[in-house]
């Protein structure tokens, strides 16, 4: 990790999954920060800085982004679609973070360019060591062009 | 893992760096195997099994492609686009791992659909410990529809 300070935006609508996953980041240092929003339409509104989110020295562009996939008001994959086809989001890491194994969910994922895609283990200790290397690959070895 | 053998392409035209890949992923177990290609044009006659590499049981489509930029015959980056174009191949993962950490070569990586861009670190640990958390994040966690 290069000394910014990191962010990581979590679109979850299931407030039991965004404790556990912030819980453990918080134990393990992933992230500085990690912003939760509930559903699609306030992701996006966040991505772009919209109305409240205007001010980027509160609200900073993430480093990551961990999207759920059925989400309220706008769909997860909507929203990843939104992300992808803008010129100044598309470089953005996307990790689809989903209950869902359906191949049709994988296959749509990726064909909106998606960077990756992982199941929520069921078992507790696997869900804390997959957020552990999740934020440590995605924060300390990927790079980005910002 | 789900028990299935897990194969890497390496695209990687510097040997040194190839060898040391295989040899830290055979360490770690990562792969069960790893097909080395040195250009562009093999790796992509590689993917679309075409010549030599049509029998699908000897040369399977990899799980994990990790491509150099710099590349003789087709260029890293062409490679990248060719195989985000192309329908049946787009969700296979494509890892840049190169010594480039320029602005420019990430924009375009990221343009043409890289799920992930990784510099290769000078030191020989990190360099080892990058392969191992690489290899096991992909192999082990990400999904995929196929």
């Amino acid at each position: 990790m290069n000394g910014e300070p990191l962010t990581i935006l979590l679109v979850e609508d299931n407030r039991d999954h965004a404790e556990l996953v912030m819980r453990t980041m918080e134990d393990f240092q992933v992230a500085n920060s990690i912003i939760h929003v509930e559903d699609g339409e306030v992701a996006l509104n966040y991505l772009y800085g919209r109305d409240i989110y205007a001010d980027r020295t509160i609200f900073p562009v993430p480093h990551l982004i961990l999207l759920d996939l059925r989400l309220p008001k706008v769909d997860g994959l909507d929203v990843l679609r939104d992300i992808k086809g803008d010129e100044t989001l598309r470089s953005l890491p996307v990790v689809i973070l989903t209950t869902s194994d359906a191949e049709r969910d994988m296959a749509m994922a990726y064909e909106y360019h998606a960077n990756s895609y992982v199941t929520k283990p069921v078992n507790f200790d696997d869900f804390s060591k997959l957020l552990k290397d999740l934020g440590f690959y995605w924060l300390a070895w990927n790079r980005h062009p910002w």
